[in-house]
This record gives C-alpha cells, structure tokens and sequence, in this order.
C-alpha cells in the first residue's frame, strides 16, 4: 500500500507511513489565479492500493474537491484500491431532512466520494455512525480517538470526572471514562418548545462532582454553547477545574472566548482539524495506522 | 418545467421563467457558522421536469457543491429530468493531462455532476467543446453567446474589425464577424522554446486594421495576458481603437488594470458570471431559453 498525502492532511499522512513502513507520496497542488484547484500525483503506481489522507475541515467544499481530483489521478495512475482516510468528514451534522425539500447533505457528499472512485472511507469518530454507513455504498472504518484523547486528558487532572454535556454524548464519555478510570455522567438537557432554547433539566442524583476535575467530552465543539452551558454546571456542582476533549475542535465565530469566559482551563482536540494554538492536540495517526 | 435558481445564478433564472412563461422557485441558501453551505427547496415537485440554474464562478468548489445539493434535494423531491444550466463551468480548462498524474479535473467535476442526479448540462461556450461532450455521460447542450454579445459590441464601434487573439479563437471571431458584417482575422502566435514565452508570429498579410475599430474576442479572460498582448498588436497596425469582448469575464488579479494599459477602451462580457462594475454586460438568458 501507498500513502497518497492531500493539501489537507496535516501531518498524519508522515506518521501513518511512518508507524506502517509505508511509501508516502505527498500530492503536487496548487490554485490557478482564478481559485481552482490543481492536484498532481508526482509518482506512479502500479495496481497497488493506496490510502489518501485528506481531511475536509474548511474550506471543506475545497479540501473535498481535492480529495475527487486525487482520487481520479490516482485511479487513472492505476491504483487498485482506494482508501481515502478523512480524519475531519465535513457535512456529517446534516444526516437527515429536518424540514421538506432539504438536501441531504451527508449522503451527497458520501455519493460524491464513492462515485469519484473511492471504494472504502476511513473517519475519526463522524456524528451519527449510522447514518454515514447506509449512506456510503463502499466500505466504512470508524476510528475512535478515546485512546489518543485520553493521554492528553491525564497530563491535565487528578481526579477526573468525565461529563457528558448531553444524552448523545453518553457512549463518549463512557468510553473515556474507562480509560482514565474515572466516574462519568451525563447532563440531561430539555427544548422549550416555544422558544426553542436549550435547558438543563437534570443531572443524576448520584453524582459527585463536588473537588473534581471535570472533563466535559463531545464529537464536535463548534459555536462552543453547549459546551459553556455544561461547565457552568459543572461549577455550580462543585468541580475544582473544568477542562473540555472532543474529536474534532472547530471553534466557530468566538467560540474559544466563550469556554474560556464559562471557566474551561483547557481544550484538547485532535489533529483532524488545523487547530489554533490554544489548544492541545493529541495525535491520531496511530490510532488511525492500527485500523488501516 | 420548473426553474429553479441557485444560489449563483445572477440573475438568469429570472429572466428564463420570465421568458418561457415557467414556475420560478428559488432555493433557499445559508451558510452554517463552520462553513458548511445549507440547501433548501421550499416547494414540492411531482414528477416534474427541473432546470436548476448555478453558475460555478468563484468561488467555483462552493458553488459546484451548492449545485451538487440542490440536485440531490430535487431529486428527493421527485424530479424527473434534471438539467443543470451552468452559465460558467469551472474546471473547463482542465481538459487534459498535460504531465503523467494530474488530476484531469474536467472529467471529474463532469462525473460529479452526472452522479449527482444530473440528467443534462446546458452551458454557454465552454472552453473545449468536445472534451466537455465525451466526458460527461449523460446529454449536453452548448449555447452560443455570440448574438448577445455582439449587441452589445454594436453599441461600441463604427467600423468594426474582428480580429481572434490566437488560432484558437479564430471560429469565435468569424461567428461575432457574420453578426457584424464585418471582416475578421487573428494573430499567429508562437511559443519560444527555451524561455516558454510567447510572440506574435505573424497576421495574416492580408489584414487591415488601420484606422478600424478593433474588437478582440476570446472565450474567457483571465489573467488578461492575451488579450493586452493583443491590443498592443491592433494598435501597432493603426487601430483606431481597441475593445475586447468574451463569454466569460474572471478579470483574475490585476487583469482589468492590465487590459486598460493596454489601450482597451471597454470591456464586454455576459452574466455567466457576477462580474465587476467596469464591464459592459451582454445577458444571456435569452440565447439560454431558446435552447432549453
């Protein structure tokens, strides 16, 4: 197998080829003055498999069309199998029609990637599994980056608390809390039906949050509210330190501001995303390299 | 047949439900906080035949994948043909793999297209005619804007002469030239081998220009290289004045400066793309409907 390195696979195309012994050949690209996108392979490949590393974080309609154009130069190179490893798999929050005539984006854009020759995706932690493997009509591999956020977590507390800011996020914070050895709970969250605004309605009574650190876990912080939303009770309840994880950190409009104003000390994200500086990130190459 | 309008459509799918007397829906369209685009169309199709007008200017990746959206959410609505009216095709000048490896990213966003639902493409002048038809697998229909734009050149020159940048362009230059009643003739150029720079060669002999109206025709003006190359040559020969005029206006970086430099007195193009204030512009809509 080769390893085919996109514009946007911020260095874990290096690791996995360096964990796997694999050849890496890093993709040629750049835009023409007028804004599109040029992709060459500089290398051939001869009916072997290969495993493109691109990430769809933003720009994600132009990181997926880099991903179409080395999926058609890799196939007419004559790659046998195509892998495409997407750490960050833009549009996955759109996975159904909440309204008429909506498009669903989801399943557009896992057509689009099976029908530019990809026969197998490979993703980090997507938000609703389900949905992503009726949709794609190849193969699916799900990485779960529990592992890799773990280490980073213990470097931050001492006596952890892993919150799930709400019921979605319960299996999440399950999984990190068995890797820290740590209790875990979650905060059950309820809709005003008028104003459409999101409440906490309670949190088990048999937590104790009281002196701990807590680690709120989600997939994806965007806008970062439920997030700040969460640490607010998490302090109300006693925590000592709150710090946040989450597969994918893509910190919309002032998102970093508003957890740092609800009182989180820390965020740690994964390498699926170029992140800001102000975060740490844990490297999911190996957890990838094991699934591939 | 239902027109429905994208979000770069510039106004065309106006004007065609206005001219064939068809039902408009326009698509409703925001951009989420991480930049991810949404698509709605907000009304019910029943078996019934759709022209989604999108044009794929830049910023070309975001408004294929709106394109893309729009026609998975048609055909979830139940169209039956969908054809795509795509003033600009992006990508239309990769038609080809200059080097081994490249992606030839014409065939792949024509493979897209098709994948995504897309029964037939109707454009306006692409860059390579019969590239564009073999790599797309299901029917396509080329407009001419020459009609459009030479009423527009009319308003513009006394006496007119016609004259193509390059052999390329030379079939345009005749079309615009029958439109005109006037005469036409291009310039020979040749590509120097070391350097890669490229010289007038020659014009043809019997060519003259002096004291005529010289309007430059291309199919797309880009960078604006050509075509102020061009009107340094039509002045050399006497024009009296030099106008340029194309399809597809991008004026990439500091094209509109570079042409006005090069004494062109007015540029003209079509709304195949949202161009800027300078430019004279031809509606297509017109040519379009007819051929619908």
């Amino acid at each position: 197998m080769i390893i085919i390195g996109g514009s946007a696979s911020n260095g874990i195309d290096e690791r996995i080829a360096k964990i796997l012994n694999l050849k890496l050949v890093k993709v040629e690209h750049k835009i023409f003055p007028d804004g599109e996108s040029y992709i060459r392979i500089p290398e051939s490949i001869n009916s072997e498999n290969v495993a493109i590393v691109q990430s769809t974080y933003y720009p994600q309609d132009k990181h997926l069309m880099e991903l179409f154009l080395i999926a058609e130069a890799a196939k007419n190179l004559g790659a046998s199998k195509i892998i495409a490893v997407i750490p960050y798999l833009a549009y996955a929050r759109q996975d159904r029609r909440f309204k008429d005539g909506e498009a669903l984006s989801l399943k557009t854009v896992l057509n689009l990637i099976y029908y530019s020759g990809i026969d197998e995706i490979l993703t980090v932690e997507p938000h609703k599994q389900d949905a992503l493997i009726s949709y794609f009509k190849g193969e699916v591999k799900i990485v779960d980056p529990t592992p890799a956020l773990a280490n980073e977590v213990k470097k931050e507390v001492e006596y952890p608390f892993v919150l799930a800011p709400d019921r979605g996020a319960l299996d999440r914070a399950e999984r990190l809390s068995k890797e820290l050895n740590a209790p875990f709970s979650f905060i059950e969250k309820e809709r005003d039906r008028t104003t459409g605004e999101v409440r906490i309605k309670e949190i088990p009574k048999d937590v104790e949050i009281k002196g701990k650190d807590v680690v709120l876990i989600d997939d994806i912080i965007s806008t970062g509210g439920t997030l700040a939303q969460a640490a607010k009770v998490a302090y109300d309840l006693g925590a000592r330190k709150v710090i946040a994880a989450a597969s994918h950190v893509l910190l919309v409009n002032n998102a970093l501001q508003k957890l740092q104003s609800a009182g989180i000390k820390c965020i740690i994200g994964t390498n699926s995303i170029r992140t800001e500086d102000n975060i740490k990130v844990a490297d999911i190459s190996e957890v990838i390299a094991v699934k591939l």
